[in-house]
């Protein structure tokens, strides 16, 4: 077990930033109760979306922070933040715009079901990706 | 934007593995919808975790899989197995034994919630840890 998360340190300070100064956040919708994305920030996206109230993440793959909606305006109002025991992730509860997080036009990205020995897209599109990005 | 998980593909290699062999999980009541802990798990955990229907994780700090509830007694059912648009997390639908998944006796480990400028527990703790661990 890690070392529990110190309620005295200022609370940046206090999270278990990865080796690649990231924190893994998952973005829960507040109203639905749906896990809608699994994503990462750096210090200066925690601290845009805490002084923002809407989410800014961390891309790896883009190597940049990003709005979540910059694109789609599906933007993300923060009506929580919690963080976990040994402080190594966080749990953002949100407002989703549109609610659709995911950019296949589904309500979450965790729209794929185990089904036998396949991964099976479980979850109704809601929104045509086309008319979402143009 | 990462790819796209590959339906086709047999379930275990379709997941984007991290370069630690790992891929991160999120483990939800599928009861109240709490999201209940943040973990990690190996292909040899996953697949345990698949055969046998209850979680097995893979402990970075102690690098070793960990069977949830082997000490705790608060093993985790999965009814559910999901994973994200582009196959790089999991989402694990759990019926939680006891209702409690943290080490400090609360129902969810994200149990700190940000207020002000520092984290502050703002969850009930259920059972004494004392009376979970003997």
């Amino acid at each position: 077990m890690a070392r529990d998360l110190d309620t005295e340190a200022p609370w940046l300070d206090a999270l278990a930033w990865n080796r690649d100064g990231l924190v893994p956040v998952i973005a829960q919708d507040a109203k639905s109760g749906r896990v809608l994305m699994f994503a990462f920030m750096d210090r200066a996206a925690l601290e845009e979306t805490m002084r923002s109230g809407e989410a800014v993440y961390w891309s790896r793959s883009r190597k940049r922070r990003w709005k979540k909606g910059e694109d789609s305006g599906h933007v993300q109002k923060v009506r929580d933040i919690r963080a976990d025991c040994d402080g190594d992730a966080l749990l953002l509860l949100v407002e989703q715009e549109g609610g659709i997080a995911c950019h296949t036009g589904r309500e979450s990205c965790f729209h794929f079901g185990l089904r036998g020995a396949r991964w099976q897209a479980v979850d109704p599109v809601l929104k045509d990706p086309k008319d979402i990005y143009r």
